[in-house]
This record gives structure tokens, sequence and C-alpha cells, in this order.
């Protein structure tokens, strides 16, 4: 069973994976608990050990627990009995622990090279080729995001191959923009999140980096193509230049970060395939936890509730549940 | 030869279209002369005709001149010499005369009858059979917008079988988008231009409708989805309510006239394709009257200098004429 | 007893209404409780049954509890010992549940129908008639809003009527106004929170509607005028269009909801007098809660403290106290 | 005839204020003439002596022109032929060279100071005595604004006064408000509009004062407050930090001007009723230009558009001239 | 030991200071206990003692307790075994209760004093002197402000005698600066502080008066100052409205409380030198309590986190501390 | 004489730079003549040359002029009779020709040069020294801006200095600041104005260079920086990555241009001088060109009127002629 399933009063054990864990002391007998969160790909659970002389076991290991689920202020929480590490030889299933791009991270990455290969405007194409080269171990495996759109194991990659597909459908009808600088751009766009944020190989992300903080992946975008340009020996080209305004302006707007507005039409285009992407990322994973007929809790990243349509043929809510969500005033669209 | 040809000294002779006329008497001597703002789908240019008897055509009207170009504080003018009201056996290419859609009326509009006719959504279906039997006639030679993008004859058409191609190139990329509804909100997005601008055959906008002042496209528009819903014998389908979202939302933002944001995934897909296709048509053209390796004046609608990047292959300005161009401060990117 | 006038270590015996009530379990020992919201006309508690068996009773019931009022965290809570549903021959009363418009929904609804009645603007008058059909059921009850002004049983007729009245005592102060017009306005502008909330004959508001939420009042009450007029045949007569773009335009600005801001003065003057009539409420409100010489807590819907003025003759709180209150850094205003 | 009833090619006659005349050279043949702004009370036009001998009248006196009317980029001009100062024995109708208010200045004043007397709120009373003390001289004739609303002879009354008039009709519908409070604050709210704009006695304003663009009337009003405090002898008494705080909030936001928002009922009514008037005064003003079933231009103080509506029994303008209208873009609110 | 340096399990017996201290009772027992919060120089604590009898001393006095350190939800808590008043024979070293400025009120007080001797302005020298003379009393001790910066006895002093160092030697950069006028409003720019908030003579703010929240210290004090003219007769003097001016304008935009933005050197030099010293100050205390190499939690002033810097020669944090810092997502700035 | 003073009807004969010079058509009468743009250090003025034979001399060359001054439209214009190209052995005074820093560029350089010897943090010196060496030879002339702040041959070392000075007297008033980074981050962070505009010898910038437009100085500055600390050998030492953000947060907030705001103290205190700096340059000036007791016209980069105060000792307009300038609704501080 997956943490998203428990209900009050199921028993659960199994693995799952430790964000944070504390000892505290209790304030109403003064003795001593574990305060822990657990999770896996599908979710997250507050949990509670009491146990005098339980330690906390280190965030971001793995550890097999047996316990109940009890009702704690209208939220869910774990009781756990028993814990311990998982060992070697325990059968642990990692994809089923943390949320995983749903296609290989080598077959997205071929999909970026076969694209970069193809490229004839040839400085651009030796270039891209660096900037990969220099990126490519981390890029295996980084999220794109610590907690908004594709934050899973390998979601860069996703997000990046996501928006190349489009830019590639969008190319013919716009036939007057460059293929070859769009999707360079939208390759690029991203690259530098592998130094701003640090991530372990589970593509959690505890925290930024210090570069990260102080420079942003747009500024240290730009660092990152004039070192491969450095390295392909194309200082100086056109295509660095513009490739550099891609990166400071995909964000669009200086109060989203950007310190300059897309100036060029593959500038504006990469801007609004990497939003479009990263909004329906977002708008697929709310629908999936919202039922048809019923309006999600605010959501931070959009600021307002979202609705799930009653499309033609989706199975509603049985009418006593809708009807019992809306006079609690909506669903609670994230976990 | 068109407007935009035009130089200092040339002479033209040939058809253009009035856009404004007035008498005026001059500071100087007292006489009266002629002031008129004269057109061609290439551009516009002032023009004076110093002949105290000649009076104003008409607006919108079609006249003959002979004349000269001359520079008047660092803009072109065409001094008229002779000037009649084009006549029924007049040879007149009317074409060259107002922009024009790139591709037929006809055509455009069967395509989306086509997407409409394949709707597996029985009610949306026959909700936007009725629309399009409400607006088809003004629909056909109605310009998007009366200045910025798609401002040409069928301009309307242009912008909608625009964004419904790239509609349906995205949809198998987000699987989870309802593509009968996104089409659906395409399709009806902007119907209601047709009742907001007051527009002549030929694409030109003199001014917006009372109620396209005091109510708007997008309000006028869920009233016509009503109208057509009634006359389907949908009302009350949750897709009539999921339309007229689709309307006042796709603006996007309060700012930019839409009461209620984008609520659900195919609002906000209609909203992102919108605005793609509008940025892209305006970009494309200020790149078309823009020299690779130069910028831009102040484009209005973006707010800023755009700049025409040296893709590989495309034909420089003569380094005089861009250092010059470089020397004057940028390009004038709007005639 | 009011809720509003309980102390701490108070016993309270009496009948009240639920908001909310759920089952919990005690994170300190296991044990089962009741958590619940108790409502009364004067204000809300927070209470606790600690009691293994009892259930919840359905929010909107009417209970009858006997307790004793504590202290937890700061503030009163209510230890509810014993706990019934009313039963029909109780002699509760109703009134002193919930709040209450101060005048009788029928007297206020007759000072509506004599304002239609005496408009001299024909196709107007038979568009009120006509509107005031359709909505009339709900209107005897509705609230104003889910919890800012007028949030009361009738609430919303109360507004009306409030700001109808002063309507009547500005125009002759400004005669260029049309009457019919401005008192129309007034009438109509909020009569799509029918549509827009979910309300009980209580006046209490669970929740927004599905198309409350995706169209607002604002656009769903220009649907309502448009099937009024097609009923009163007047369809196309300038009265509707006038009154459509009041009713959009009544939040006077697009960061509050209107499209369109007000363009002609009986459009202006219905944003303006509703504005007041709001606003007034709630000070009255804050006013009343809050004694002489002594500021509020920061007030939601003003975004600042506010402050009862020592008029003279206003009875003061004794000084300690004052003097209390001001060093706990203000007077909880919002109970 | 008045200023704002010419036409071009009239004839005119008759005395008209100066605001500004110049000297200038003309570029085409280096002789002099007079560049004028002549108005009265309907409105202003542009005026031209070609006389070299002519000197510059003073900007306020009143000169007596014998002219005729020409039209110069589309804007009508005065072609002044023989210009003489108004002398003694002149018959001047000056109530026709500026805008006065509608009611005598004495008749408004003592209105006012009836209001003053019939106050039961002692220390309250005896401070706007003062104040009004302070203040008489100026207020008999100063304007509310330089260009916006009540930009007249005694504008600074009216305003007031109607003002006072809508407060009074109000009161008994909010009775919880303290009538002598918002009185006092209606009447004083504008008074340092006298310290900070510099007017003649025509009520025209060529500028601001130093203090005024230092402090402005805000300001400077709790300054004139605290004089009249200390010369009734009231310092210190609840009511003069009331009206202090009415007056810098009288604006309502910061970004108006106001560094506090309205922090009791009073001080919000003021706001309201002051925003009301001045907003009713301008839409007035524009509706009295804009002929029934016609849109204005942009009118500066709303930021927007605005519609005379066909209110029933109107004349409207004749077919071809509100088609003539409509095809120019709309008609020029202010002259 | 200080509170700041406080650990789990720490025994800590000592005299503090009591900002709140209540009575409660506890929701699992009901039994009574004390919350309080204690505070000394360094920081402050929360804590509970748990005795039915003891009643809660008064916020501001000091107390002699003996304690045991505890941790709850992760924060520290002092459980307190035992509490006494401190008695007048008692050591208390009041200096370590309160942050105190770093050097002696009266010095600072002098070098004030004498900046205004060497004054040769004369009527603003007169001026400065009443205002000194009307505020002395409160300035002794006065904090800056009730929790951002120079919070602290006799900040208020603290923070304008850095900035008066700061207008000193900035002056000779920039000569056409007026020397008098700077540092007469640095000195005036906060007096009225002391009539905004209420402070005792340890310098700790429970709140604003009434005045404060109702005008604020900018128009509070332009009335100090016009005082002060009328006591040193210059009123009417350039000097009196140049100071008037400074002291509104001195938070430089209408949104931080100015309603007019500087409008001479002085003025603007004056909000500049205020901003850069309180910022410093803020910087300064944040950069003590993060260790190098790390960031600190958002801080509220700046929303945002702030680094601090790893300079050549500061000792930096064992690297385990530091990566356990940067794990827990950032160190809290602000204790 | 200088341009700054001339009235009309003065005679001129003398040297002066063309800013701008086209051959124009007279609209009247069709015959030719010159259009220019003539400056000195003190101001421009606008010139014609009635002389259809003339040729417009290049923009940035000298030429000799014998005129006369007339008045048109109420602005001074100079009547050109003779022009001649400035010949070699002509003694013209260039410094009286273009605005020019107030000290040597060497004497300027040389204080920046001397504190980057006295830096006592190895790696951050070797840095400054090489990002000094790639940058001398252009930041000897360049000005510091197009138009706002020291628009001067040599003003961006001018205003290095100023800032450079002014940190240097603050340090020892915030002690806790790092004295080599803050003095680093002033000389570093406008270096890249000269890769961002293009500017000749005499300190004029035409406009910006195509990667000054999309990329701005303060992202190009950090890839300079990235040149010098490769070139210095001290890539990855914490200093390389401080003056990064330094360079790219002094601009203070994202509506600014900065990606990122300051995060540690020494990058703060950098955009606080930068903005002092600027303000107190750019005041200075519009005081110069103020008379005392008068108001200016609104400064663009100020967004308002700016004041000259009436210090004691300023020798003040003569009545009559700041009567006229109050009269004429204020000074045009901006000649």
């Amino acid at each position: 069973m997956q943490i998203a399933q428990l209900k009050k009063d199921d028993r659960f054990e199994g693995f799952v994976l430790v964000r944070t864990a504390e000892q505290r002391t209790s304030n109403a007998n003064g003795s001593k608990y574990l305060d822990m969160t657990l999770t896996d790909a599908s979710g997250e659970i507050n949990a509670k050990m009491w146990d005098g002389n339980a330690l906390p076991p280190p965030s971001g290991s793995v550890v097999k627990v047996r316990s109940t689920i009890q009702e704690y202020n209208g939220r869910l929480q774990m009781r756990v009995e028993r814990m311990r590490a998982a060992a070697k030889n325990d059968a642990v299933d990692y994809s089923a622990l943390t949320k995983v791009a749903p296609e290989p991270a080598e077959k997205m990455y071929g999909e970026i090279m076969d694209t970069v290969a193809g490229m004839t405007w040839e400085p651009l194409r030796k270039l891209m080729e660096k900037l990969l080269g220099l990126t490519k171990e981390k890029l295996m495996y980084y999220p794109a995001a610590q907690r908004l759109h594709h934050a899973e194991r390998s979601g860069l990659l996703h997000h990046t191959v996501s928006m190349l597909r489009a830019a590639k459908v969008l190319l013919p009808l716009y036939p007057f923009l460059n293929a070859d600088l769009l999707c360079a751009g939208v390759i690029a766009h991203d690259l530098s999140k592998t130094t701003e944020m640090q991530a372990d190989e589970m593509g959690i992300v505890p925290d930024y980096t210090v570069s990260g903080l102080l420079l942003g992946h747009l500024i240290e975008g730009t660092h990152l193509v004039n070192e491969a340009a450095r390295a392909a020996g194309v200082e100086g080209e056109e295509c660095v230049l513009l490739l550099n305004h891609m990166l400071i302006s995909h964000h669009g707007q200086p109060e989203f970060g950007s310190p300059k507005a897309p100036m060029f039409p593959e500038a504006e285009a990469l801007h609004m395939i990497d939003d479009l992407d990263a909004k329906m990322n977002q708008m697929e994973d709310v629908m999936s936890r919202t039922p048809a007929g019923v309006f999600s809790d605010r959501i931070w990243a959009f600021d307002r509730r979202l609705y799930h349509p009653r499309y033609p043929g989706t199975e509603e809510l049985p009418f006593e549940d809708a009807d019992d969500i809306l006079k609690k005033g909506g669903y609670d669209g994230l976990l």
C-alpha cells in the first residue's frame, strides 16, 4: 500500500523514505519520542514513535516500519511501533519510494543528443555538445524543481524533453523561427539547475547551493555557456550571445527573475513553451488528485482553486461524497 | 510600387485607400489644402494636396493619385498633384490595398467546420454548430484586432485557425487535456470580436461598438454562447458553463480584462496558445521590417526594442547602412 | 446568555447551532473526543466533548448543551458535559441562533417592489419586474456575503434596501443622474449572489456554487438580466445594455473583479454607493465590539486597525481595563 | 457668443480673459506676432495677432478683441485683428468670463456657518469657528482645484457645501456616525487648499505655493487646525486629534497622498463623500459636453472613455453627425 | 549564562525580565500553570511553571528563576521550578537584562548638542535648541523602533548619532549640501517616535500611542517643530518649512508613509542616510547570529535570506555542523 | 560665450560640436535647409541654416559657426549664416565643447589603483588588478550613462571614485564591513558599461551595443569578472562568487534590473552608495540650473519637481523674475 492510500485505523508495514527525523520530549509527561516525516512516491505522512530509546534515522535513508494510522487534529498520523533500517538483502522497490520521471533517463537523454547531432548551425552544435558534456552526470537524475513542477527523479530531463517535443511540433506552424536556436534554448535553459540546487540521487532537494542562492540558474547558466564556448572554440560567435540572452530572459519578466525580457522570437517562444509545460505538468498533477465535478483547495503555484471538469465518460464521485466535500469547502488538492 | 518602398524624390502614380482626409488652412498664407493619410497593404503615408478647391474624399474610399515623395521633419510625405475617385472600370487590385490573411477565408472556415464535425462530445458539438451559424457572415472578413496582431482582412479566421493547428499538435503531448473542449475554446474565444468592433469588408476597424466598449468581447461572448445553447437545446449542460468560463478567462488575468483566471487545464491551455499565437504573429511582423543584426525601435505591444538575430545564411545589411542605423539609435520597426 | 457574553468559569446550558463537528483522537492518551464549533447570533466558540461514544452532530443542526467555560491558550473553550439534538417541542428561539437583518424581509422586499412600480422608463420597469420574479424566492433569506458585510439572514435584502435609501436621498443632490437607472442598478447589482453562493435558510453559506466560482455573480448577473429581458420582451433596448454594464462594472476595477470600469454616471454612482454601504456596515460592526478610546486588532477587510473615538457622552472603559488592553497591544475587535 | 460655440469662419468681437500672451518671431519670414491663450467661462482658444508692434497684454487681464475664427492643424484658432484693454466704463459681464459656482458664495458660506453653530460637541464647535475665521477671506473665491473638479470661482465652497448636503442626507441612514464630527471633517478637509494653491480673485490658479508643494494641503491643514485649536483653547481635546486624522486620511490611500488610511467611521465616510462629490462633478461636466449615444475621448481623471446614455426623452444627435463622430473614433469630451 | 546560550538539559538560575505572563489551564488534566515569555539582553525564551498557586508576575518586572531547559516541538522551553520577584538588595546587572545602545546616552546627547551649538544658520540653531529641549527626557532612553533596527534602550539616540556621523563624513564629498540643514534633519527626523510609541525606561515598547497610530511620527514631528518654532520665535522662517518637509519626506515614498517625496538635496540625503543606517544595523545583527559560509532564514525586514560571507581569517563552522545546517535548509538567523 | 548663456537677439560666433544634422525641405516654399542640434559643455541648441547648397556636417565633428539667436515657439534657435569644419590649426578649446569630469582621468585612475594595491585579501587583489587591466583603455573616457547622472567624458571614473571616497569614509562607522570587498565592489560595479554602451572619445553615447541590450552591464560584468579570475588564477575563490553577486545585485531590485537583491552587507552597502552618489550628482546638476526659492519642472529621473532652498547667504532672483517664473508654473530645470 502507498502512503496516499492510507486511511484512519489502517495497519501499515513496509519500506518508506525518511525525509526528516528528530527526537523530542513530550510536554505532558516529559517522555522522549521520535517525530518524523516519512515519504514514498505517492506522498508523505507525519509519524510518531513513542520510544525513549529510539534514535532518529538519517534523513534520506530507507527504513522498514510497522505501524497504525491515526487521526490527529484532522490529519492522518502514523503511530510507529517498530522500525529498522533497510538491509542490503531487503527487496526494496526503490521506484515506489520516490517519484520518478515516466520515461528512462537514457532514452530522454538520447532524444536530446539526437536533436543536437542534427543541428546545421555549426558553432551552435559544437557549443551544445560541450554544454551537455559538462552537465550530463547530474542531468541524469536531477529534478526540475524542489517542490513545484517535475519535482521527481530525472524531472529536469522530463521537463526538457517535454518542452523539446512541444517546440518541434510548433516549429512548422511558425516557420520564421530558427529551429536550431529554439531547440538549443530549450535544452540549455535549465541546465544550471544542476549547480543551483543540491540534489541527491533520489532526486530530492534539501536546499539550494551557495552559488545558486547568490547568482541563480539564469546567471550561472551563462557562465556554463561561456565555459562550453571556450571549450568548443566558438567564443564570439553570435549564437553564444543569443543563447546567453535566451537563458537570462526565459523567465519572461524581472519580477520572475529575468533581468531582460525576451528580445527575439526564439527567446519569446522558449519562455512561453517553458511556462506552458510547467503549468500543464502542475495542472495534470492537481487533476489527478481532485475528483471530477469538484474544486481543489487554493493551489499555491496558481494562487487559486482549480476545478476538475465533468468530461463526458468520466466517473464522478458518488453524490454523497461530492456533497460532503462541497460542505467542507473544497477538496485538499495537495495531499 | 507599394507605399513601403517609396523613397524621397520618387514619383508615384496609382491607387491607394483613404484612411483620413480633412481640409485645412495654411497658417503661413491662409490658403486651403487637403491633409490625408493614404494606405495600401504595405503601409501608410501622410499626404498633402495644395489645392483650395479639392474636397476631402470619404475615408474608406479608393482614389487614384499622381504625386511626388518629399521629406518633411525627417518623415516622408506625399505631395499630391492630381487625385480622382476610382471608377468602376478601373482595374484596381484590391488585394494590394489592404493586408489580407495568407489563406482563403473559405479554406480556413472549412478547417474549423471539419474540427467541429469531428467532435464526440455531443452537446458541445451542437453548441459549436449553432455558434458558428450565428457569426459566420462577419467571421469571413473580420480582422482579429484594430491595430495589434492579425490586423488584416479575415485576420480573425487566420488567428483562430493558427491557434487551432497549435492546439492539435500539442494535444498528443498533454493527453490528459480534453481535445473537444480545447478546440471548442479556441474556435469560440474571439467570436464576439464581431460584435465588439465595427469593421468594414476591407477588414478595417474605425472604432469599437457601443456594446463592445460597455461589455467587451469576453462578456458578449458568453451571451452569444447562451444564445447558441438555447438554439441547440443544450442549456444547463456542463459544456456550456465550461465554455463560458474559457471565454471570460482567456486573457489570463484581471488587468488584461479577465474577471476570472483560468481554473481548469483546457482554459489555461487556451490562454497560453492565444498568447503564443498573438506574440509570434507580431514578432514575425517586426522581424520582417527589421534588418538582421539590428534592433527595432521600442515596440508598443512588447514595451521593448526587439532584435533581429544574424542567423547563419541570412543576408545582412551592408556595413555602412547597419552602422548608420546604429548611429541613429535604432531601426524604426513599425513603419 | 449569548455566546459573546461568556467568561471563564461560567456555566452554560442552552441551544446552539452546530457549525462544524468532528470526532478526534487525543494524542496524549489515545481516547476519542468531539471537536466542535458552536455558534449563536452573537458569535462562536470552540467546544470539546470528552466522550468516546458521542457521535458528531450534523453541521447546521441545533443542539442543547450543558457545559463549563474554560480557557485554553488564551482563548475561551466550552467543555461540553451533555449534549442532545433539539426536539420538536423544544421552545427554541431561532432568532437568537443566527444573525438576522434588522427589518422583516417582506417589508424590505415591498420597498423594492414599490420602487420598481414607480419607474417611468417603461422597458426598464418591465425588465426589473421579471428580474425580481426570477430571484424572489432566494432573495428573501440570502445573506449578502459569506463572511464580510451583511453576513446574516436576509442580508442581501438588507444591503440592497440600505443602498436604495442612500441612492434616493442622494439623487436630488445630483439631478443629472437618471433615477430609474440608478435604482435599477442598485436593486439588480447583487441578485446573482443567489446563484453564486450556496446558502441555507438560516442565511449560512458553506461554499460557493460551481458556476459561482467559474463565472462569478457579475457575469451570471448579466445572464439573468438577459433571461429577464427575453421574458419581458425588451431585448435590444438600451436599458438592457446599460444594466448589464452596471452589473459588470460595479466592483469598480479589474483587480476587484470588474472587467470594465464604470463608464457612465449611474454606473459610477452605483459602485460608490455599494462601497459606502458595505464599509459602513462593517465599520459599525467593529465599533460595536470595540470599547471607546481603544484600537481593534487588524481588521482583514480594511487591512488596518480601527479606532473607536471617545465621542462626548460615550461611556469609556474603566481606566485599568483600557490600560490593560493597550498593554496587550490592542483589542480583538473580531471575536 | 461664448468661445465654446465658435465655428470655423465665424467673426467674433467681445471681451475675453487673457490666460497667457507672448511675443514671438515667425520662422517663415522673421516678422513678430502675439501668441495668446484667451478664455471665457465656456472654454479657451489659441489666438494669433500678426502685428509686430502689439505688446502682450498681462495674463489675467480682460481685453476686447475683433477677430476671425480659422482652423489650423485641425484645431480652431482666433486671428485677432484689433485688441484693446477693457476700460472702466466698458459693460463687461465678468460672470461670462470665468466659470463661477452656481450659488452665491455668501449663501454657501452661511450654510456652513449654520451647521457649525448647531454643533453640540462644544470643543469641536469652538475649533470650527476659529478655523473658519482663519480662512474665510480666501474661501469666498478659491476654486477646489487647478484643473479637475470644481475648477471655478468659489469652487471650494461649492464642493464643500455639496459634500455637506450629501453628509446630512446620509447621516440618518447610518445613525452610528457622529454628525458633528462628520460635518466638521467635511467643512475642514480642503480648507488648506487656500494655502496650497495661489489663486486670483477670478478663481484661476497659475501655480501651487512653495509650502503647498513641499507639504501639501493635508499636512498644512493639520497645522491650521492646531493654530485654531490654540486660539479656541481646546488643545489636547480628542476632537482636535480626530479632526487632524480626518484631514490626513481623506485621500484614502498612500498613493493618493494620505499617510494614514481612515481609521474610524467618520473618517472613512468623509473620504467616500469627497470622492463621490468630485467624481459626480466631473461626470456631469463630461456629460454636458458629450452628445447622447456617443463616447467621449479618454478622460484623464478617469483614465477611460465615458458614455452618455440614451435616456428616454433625451434628444439625440442627428444620425449623420453621431455617425461621423463614431467614424472619427470618439468625441472630444474635454474642449 | 545568557538566554541565547542555553541548550537542552541545561540548568539555569538567575535574573530575567518578564515580557508576558499569564495563568492558563492545562487541556490534558485541567490543572493551572503559568505561561511566560522571559528575556534578557541576548534573547527570549518561553517558560512554563506548573504550579497552580503561582500568580503571574507583572510584565516589565525582574524575577529570579531556578529552572531546567527542555525542548518542545523543536524549540527550547524553560521549565521553572521556583520563581520570586527581584528584591532591592539583589545585585541585579540590569545591563544584562535588556539590550542597550553601545555608548552612554549622555555622551551621544552631548554630540548632538555640540552639533547644534555649532550651527551658523541662526534661526535653525534656535529652532533645534527648543526642539531638543521639548524631547530630551524621553530621548535619553527611547528605542528607535519596536522590533526592527535599534530596538534597544537609547536606540533612538544610537540611530541618530550614527546617522549624524555618516552625514558629517559625507558632507565634504558633496559640498553643495548645506551642512546645518542636513544635520538638523538628521537630529529631528525621528524625534516624534517619543510621542508615537509608548516605551518604558528599559526601552521596551508594548504598543503605539493613540495619536501615534492616528497621525504617525512624521506628521506629529511637524507639530513638534511648529511648537518649537513658536517657542524660538522663528515662525515663518524658510528653515521651519524646509525642516517640516524633511520630516514628512524622510521615508522616501508614499507606500512607506511619506506623503511627499524628498524635493531638495538635503531631504534626499537624509532619506538615504536613514535607510543606510537602519539597514546596516540590521545586517550587522543578522551576521552576528549567522555562522560564516551559511545562509540565514528569510529575514522579515529584507524579505530574503542573507548570507554571511567567508571573509579571509573568519573562523568557519566545523564542517559537520555547517553541513548539518545546510541539510536542515538554513540557519535561523533570528533566534 | 557658452550656449547656455545665449539670449534672444545675441550674435554668436565660435566652435561647437555637431550632435545631429540633416538636410530638410521647407513645407512652405520647397527650399532646402539644414536642421541641426549643436552643443557645447554648457548645453545644446537647435540650429537652422537656410542654404540649399550646404551639406550636413558629420555628427560628432566640430564646426565654426557665425549666427544670430532667435526665438521660435518660445524656444531659442540659432540661425546660422556661415559654417565651416574646424581646421587643424584652429585653436579649439575641446574642454569647452563637452562636459568633462572635474578631475583628470589619470588622477582618478591612480586613486583606484592605489586602493587595489592596498588590498590584503590576496585573491581579490589579484582579481581586481586583472579586471582593471582588461578595461583600462575605455575606462579613461567613458561616461557613466547616456543621459542621466555623470553623462560626461570620464564620467564613469568620476562616479566610481566619488563612490570610492564615500565608501572609505563610511567604513570606519560600520566596522563589521569588509573594506576590501566593498571597495572591490565599488570599483567593479559599472566596469561593463564599457561593453554595454558605444561611446566616442568625447564621452558621447549614440546607442547601446548589441550585447549591452541583450545582456546588460550587470550580466556582462560577471563575464568580465570570470575572465579576470581565470587570468589571475583565482577561479573558485569565494571572492569571485561574492563579487559576481555584488555586480548582479547592485541595482537593488528586480524592477531596476537586478535578478537578485543584495544578500550580504557589502552588497547592500554598494547598492546604497551607488544610489546616493547618482542621486546627489543629479540633484547638484538641477540645483545649478534652478534659482534659489524656485521649483524646477518635473525632473524625469526623480518623477517630481525639485526645489532650490533659500539657504542663508544665497543670492535670490530679483523679485519680479522669481514672480514671473512662478506665474509661468515653474522653472525649466533641464535646459
